[in-house]
């Protein structure tokens, strides 16, 4: 009997978990309840509840296991770091800028404000594997010269997602194409070889 | 009659800020009830429920007259503008990384992220003027000639600002002095003069 049990587990939670993806597609988070997960899937909210604590743990299962079926996610390289880099800070301000796209990457955040558990599940599940495409992407571009050695590639990575981010988080101002582009001088200007300035005083 | 409701009700609004005050200071966010509020400030609770919808609103209240009580904000400037920024983001990176004084920020962005007119009065409100102090400071170092002058003052704010609360949020690395020195370190190589490197293509 037990496998037959396992294959049926197995089966309602795939099925729960494509239910949840299915949704977010066609409605979005707001309309994301645990009632229509449960409805979509064809299993009871009560076997949702087993398995997840809430609305956020089975979404962020449900775009880990996504991410995980699309391959190894990696930036473009096309040699040129500064439009490679142009591409995805568009893309992702863009999506920022989508209320309807960006309201599951909202509800992730309150979540991982809200508890220690999820945050540690978010970051190392889903934050840090998008983190480390561009973080190799600046690897490459050190490698071949085009990035002063001495920074630190976590410390420009963030300098990139940070500040659009912040912007989004707090309503500061506009998320445009333009402002995209403003945000690859800057960090390009902070990255660039040759544009470290005048050493701090006490490091020399 | 009407005159002295009007300064009961103007006592009780004052003494329920300062209840909220004195219990951040005392004990922190997490253990700052509405109940704990009314009976500090010797009111009911439904006094408070009447005036904010909530514990975010009231918070938010507070902290907005204590800035307002504490009179005009701004930068230091010793006309370092290098010195100047590390003395502000190690200040801002030592209050992030201590669980309790940051826990009244976590608790705002929560807010912040749930609630379209919530998030309107924390960037008005309390975010708009923290932000245009350093963005001041940006601008007389701009008028003394230590910063590039095509920079936009806005997106220079977030630079610096932005990656750290990033990391704070999301628990990617650690918040320590010699962190907060490389976010300005990036920074100053991205604002100061004749490190702009190579115009992008198009825009000549």
């Amino acid at each position: 009997m037990m496998p037959n049990a396992a294959r049926r587990s197995e089966r309602s939670r795939t099925a729960i978990l494509d239910a949840v993806l299915a949704l977010l597609r066609e409605s979005g988070y707001a309309d994301l309840t645990i009632e229509a997960i449960a409805s979509r899937a064809g299993v009871g909210k009560q076997t949702i509840y087993r398995w997840w604590p809430g609305r956020g743990a089975v979404v962020l299962d449900a775009l880990v296991e996504q991410a995980a079926a699309a391959g190894p996610q990696a930036l473009p390289d096309t040699g040129d770091l500064e439009a490679d880099l142009r591409v995805v800070v568009r893309a992702i301000v863009a999506e920022l800028a989508d209320p309807r796209l960006s309201a599951t990457t909202r509800a992730l955040t309150i979540e991982t404000l809200s508890s220690e558990a999820f945050a540690d599940q978010m970051r190392d599940r889903m934050l840090r594997p998008q983190l480390d495409t561009v973080k190799d992407r600046l690897r490459s571009a050190r490698e071949a010269g085009d990035l002063r050695p001495e920074v630190d590639l976590d410390q420009a990575v963030e300098l990139l997602i940070g500040p659009m981010y912040h912007r989004w988080m707090m309503r500061t101002g506009p998320l445009t194409e333009e402002y995209a582009d403003g945000i690859v001088d800057l960090a390009m200007a902070a990255l660039r070889p040759g544009t470290a300035g005048k050493p701090r005083p006490g490091t020399a």
